[in-house]
């Protein structure tokens, strides 16, 4: 993205910018000079040794309005550096994946000093984040300008200029050229093609591109249940034997395809070298606070909250509300069928056009109060967790994923359970798990995707008359795009796709032998999903910086136990088919006995399973213990190096023992000695 | 352990031995000599640099019969620089627990050149284990003087020399001096006291102190459950609500126990050092054969032997064999309570005496077949295990693990299954369970450990007696020491030790419901297994080497799977409780529905419990992150070192560029051409 900016003084020619800085509109000169010299000084000033610049120069100033934007870049070696410090890892000349060093960088596949192709620009981003993020406060005692904004040694200057509204946001720029490449390769071509999650990672980061590489595996894997599922449709089957095997077959199946998506994840993000990298030390989130104190691990000085605060919300705060809010949840579950059962009894009692629109009453209320309390629950959860002060991003992360996912599933399938187990009623249960599975995903992908698409297209279109209008005279390319990229919503994480695929995976596994075509539909789903999904990333949202990972984290965790769960269901609705229990006339403890049976056995078999296969592929694991032997090997050699001098100087003291006349505390003495000297000396060879 | 050998001659006065080698009695003279000399000689030359004797000088040997056996010891410095080789982690003054080097040898607490306590005996025996076992062919193509005895290069020469009987055996000496003193503070002051686990851990290693440690917390574990237990007994409680409070007790207990020994574990194993130390790489396992190739992992030359062919064996034939044994023990048992039957109606009919000793015979047979099965089933795991070829130690030991204790599970369980759940005679399966647990334990405790120890006292009487006759002349404190030791048992590992206590576990959790005082039996037994356990140890077996280790491994595991299968069986059992079934007295079915709801729910609290307790202790995760954050620092400041000056050096080329008229490109050269010419100055400095 080498945009031109030819408005611009000739001599700042040539810069790409990477990451912009919205500064607020009222801040003061002092301030903005102040963050400018922090960027652009030297490293061992306590800079960053980056580049900055305002996007308009000062002709231009006077006539557009957008003054507080500036630019962030960086030279090609300082990004290479900030890669060392990052702990990026790429691949080797010999294949293999090595944390990328200057020193080293020459025995790296791809790199070349003329060339600009080694860092992706999601990498490079990545870097500028980092060390923008590490820009961190020396003797300043606050923020010029701003006595308010108070700051200590240690603390991230970036992190305070945001909490105190200085900076409002800083975000990465989109790369239009490598944009329109990307989409021409991922959804504009409408065909069924693998997804091309190395030209995702290579744009967005490792995180998005697991996603899409999940959200792909996902719909492959579903494929043969779709088809399985599809002749029950078709020729409706209702034996109960085709429905065991069905239900068999599903179970069986979601243990093996979550424990190869391991597989195949390991061996992805190998490849991206996001498996073998260090994990950084994590920084305290920008809304934790306490006393300040001395971190006990990094020896810093930061806010310390003590653990035991906050297990106590935690436990007697933030679960007891879960817990009621579940129970809230439950409760209008229950009015609604209440409802439904005396709207029913009227328009049996009195058969009017009337009562006939009433039937359909109870269900819109309840779907518009689901609504409301899932959003409200959302924003209550938001809450709990950031009071809950957890020092960790990937921590409160944790714990709001948490929170939502149990409600969630609650809101989703209280009712269905409460159809299936309760009622009784698998006619009923079928009918709502399909108007439930259609409806979401519809919606869904309107509201997600296609409509903020439409929004973004016109305010778009606005942005563009306008800056038309305005400035005919200039090239304007780089403004516009700025200031349009600026103006679109933030993606706030994969946590609502992945969400969405969960519930997916619950209806099409919870009840799979009652509604064997939802397979099929979650399929359908996923092939649009995809593409929607994609045209959000690249259109709809500003570009989201680049997060390395390694797995899906904590949604393996969720998938593997929505699988447990649903043998507990399935096994009980074929306990409940009237076909089994036509098998067992006379006793019903017995078949609920067999039953129970069955399903423990399968549940041990599903634990043995998971268990028998292992976690990385082969080839994997052999790379990994290269990799490990070869550091420890390394740290041998460079232990000993300065004592190569001493193995064959203590052949002196040791080996000569035997015909020695010394004592040997003697000897051990002399030889210490020996020692002493040749380490300091060694010592002093190396120190300067 | 300073012995000294007055009868040898006077220069070679001081040497410390701390391993014993046996040679066969009709090793070559030329195959001693190449031995001796790759021991003693230099690092450099390939050689082991230790201290390498014969027990006897020449002028004993004619007169004494014992000519093979050799001592080897080392220097102080060579045991350092060998505790630096295998990474033992030690306390440093800071009190952090970090790898010794010893080049920082004085920043450790307790160090001092003068003082041999630094090194615990058990680690210095186990350097010189790892360094004998690191001693590698280099151009020999076989052992001198056994040409059948074929080396390559890398190959560890100790190994061959064992596996073509050149070696007897390798063993570490006791010392008798801190036997006495590790007897005193153990075993032989009757008073209920803690277990010194750390005295353990220096005279032992931490294998067997974790076994020890383990064992006392998991007496007192047991504790509260042989407290709330005795009630039961001494009232004669048999109210169901009782039980079910019992057996809810329990199953959480159980739980808690399980993750609080984790946490224990943790913490222990971080002050000896062995939590955070580094894995060294495993060389293949002696049995281990195949096509000589390079090892992918270590580029090294060694067997390899493909993954898929031993995958097969495992899956097609070691499985179908274990699940044979499995049946064909089923099938022994049934025939066991079919000769019951039998026996019982044939006393029924015709009550004489004769038929009243019939009634025994059942039982005894089954318990001799009991015994020759579970004796016939090892040597066949065994076989099979070391037929699967595995190549690490540890590999063979879980998967020998894994057939033995499925085995010995059913063996012991089985019949208390079919007792409880076919036959649901609750009176025998009491009966049966008392009399299985009190039996196995007197039995073991006997024939584990006093038995032997009455043998070894008489067997050390003869020999005592034989060198007093011999040599009355000389003082032969060492030689008989290490004649008598030589002859002693060798402890095969924890392995049975540990199984005991899971049977025992197995016999106080499975049925707690139905015979609560089987704990207070364990507490009783565990009490006494203490002290016998330890005799065993210091009295009746060879020493064996320490071996390092950070937790109970693979045991874990399956004391947590009891753990959960206790869980189904109490449910099971109060379920058929006849107090439960009278609430219930004319639904069955809703009986066992509710049952199994409470079996889930518990099962579900369970996993939850243990995922919410952290493995870990709080102040040992902030240490290890400690650790983890430093080595971080220390990787960037290393990296960092050849780059001191490039920091410095960059600003000419990257800040300036702001009012630089050069092309970027052109920039980056120069910069880039800098860099290169400094770093070669920097290697050249580095290189001698």
């Amino acid at each position: 993205m080498k945009v031109t900016l030819s408005a611009l003084d000739t001599h700042e020619s040539s810069f790409t910018p990477l990451v912009v800085i919205e500064l607020a509109q009222d801040v003061k000169e002092e301030t903005k000079e102040w963050l400018k010299n922090r960027i652009i000084s030297k490293k061992k000033d306590g800079g960053a040794q980056l580049l900055f610049r305002p996007l308009l120069n000062k002709y231009e100033k006077e006539t557009l309005e957008n003054q507080n934007l500036y630019l962030v870049g960086a030279s090609k070696i300082r990004l290479l550096l900030g890669a060392e410090a990052v702990g990026l890892v790429k691949e080797c000349n010999d294949n293999t994946m090595r944390a990328f060093t200057y020193g080293t960088r020459h025995t790296f596949k791809g790199f070349d000093d003329d060339n600009d192709d080694f860092l992706t620009m999601a990498e490079c981003q990545f870097i500028i984040k980092h060390e923008l993020e590490n820009l961190r406060a020396r003797d300043e005692k606050m923020i010029p300008g701003y006595p308010q904004a108070k700051l200590y040694p240690g603390k991230s200057l970036l992190r305070r200029l945001l909490t105190s509204g200085i900076v409002i946001q800083v975000f990465p720029l989109h790369d239009n050229e490598a944009l329109k490449k990307l989409e021409d390769s991922w959804y504009t071509r409408f065909t069924i093609k693998c997804q091309p999650t190395d030209s995702i990672r290579g744009y967005f980061g490792e995180t998005i591109a697991l996603y899409f590489g999940f959200l792909e595996y996902f719909t492959f894997a579903l494929i043969p249940m779709a088809v399985i599922g599809l002749p029950y449709y078709l020729f409706v089957w209702e034996d109960y034997d085709k429905y065991v095997i069905f239900a068999s077959f599903n179970l069986i199946w979601s243990t093996v395809i979550l424990e190869v998506w391991k597989r195949g994840c390991a061996s992805m993000t190998y490849r991206w070298g996001t498996l073998v990298m260090k994990r950084q030390f994590e920084e305290p989130r920008p809304g934790y606070h306490g006393v300040l104190g001395i971190n006990p691990v990094t020896g810093r000085e930061e806010p310390l909250y003590p653990s035991y605060k906050r297990q106590l919300r935690i436990y007697l705060v933030s679960l007891p509300f879960v817990c009621l809010c579940l129970y809230f949840s439950l409760f209008v579950m229950m009015i609604y069928f209440d409802m439904e059962a005396w709207a029913l009894g009227l328009h049996e009692s009195s058969g009017s056009e009337w009562t006939g629109i009433l039937l359909y009453v109870p269900s819109i209320i309840y779907a518009i109060v689901i609504e409301i309390m899932n959003r409200l629950y959302r924003y209550a959860a938001e809450f709990l967790t950031s009071w809950e002060n957890h020092r960790l991003e990937s921590a409160y992360q944790n714990h709001l994923i948490l929170k939502v996912l149990v409600f969630n599933f609650l809101n989703c399938f209280a009712s269905l359970f409460y159809i299936a187990f309760v009622l009784r009623d698998m006619k009923l249960l079928r009918q709502s798990l399909a108007t439930l599975l259609i409806t979401s995903q519809i919606l869904n992908q309107v509201v997600e995707s296609l409509l903020p698409y439409w929004l973004q297209r016109k305010h778009h279109m606005q942005v563009k008359r306008k800056v038309q209008a305005l400035k005919a005279d200039i090239d304007a390319t780089l403004y516009e795009q700025v200031v349009l990229e600026k103006e679109m919503g933030t993606y706030l994480g994969t946590f609502d796709d992945y969400l969405e695929l969960f519930l997916q995976f619950g209806y099409v596994s919870l009840f799979s032998c009652v509604y064997p075509l939802a397979a099929t539909f979650a399929v359908l789903n996923n092939l649009t999903e995809v593409n929607s999904d994609a045209l959000k990333m690249c259109r709809v949202f500003k570009r989201p910086f680049a997060e390395p990972s390694a797995s899906i984290g904590v949604w393996q965790l969720a998938f593997e136990t929505m699988s447990v769960i649903s043998v507990v269901t399935n096994c009980a609705l074929i306990g409940m088919s009237p076909q089994v229990n036509a098998l067992f006339p006379e006793s019903k403890a017995d078949l609920i006995l067999i039953v129970v049976a069955v399903e423990h056995a399968l549940l041990a078999f599903k634990f043995i399973l998971a268990f028998a296969i292992p976690d990385k592929p082969r080839h994997i694991q052999m790379k990994l213990a290269r990799l490990e032997f070869e550091s420890l090997e390394a740290l041998k050699q460079q232990c000993s190096v300065p004592f190569t001098h001493l193995w064959n100087l203590m052949p002196v003291a040791l080996a000569d023992t035997h015909s020695d006349c010394l004592a040997p505390t003697q000897q051990v003495k002399l030889a210490t000695e020996n020692l002493k000297e040749e380490w300091r000396e060694g010592e002093k060879e190396k120190a300067p």
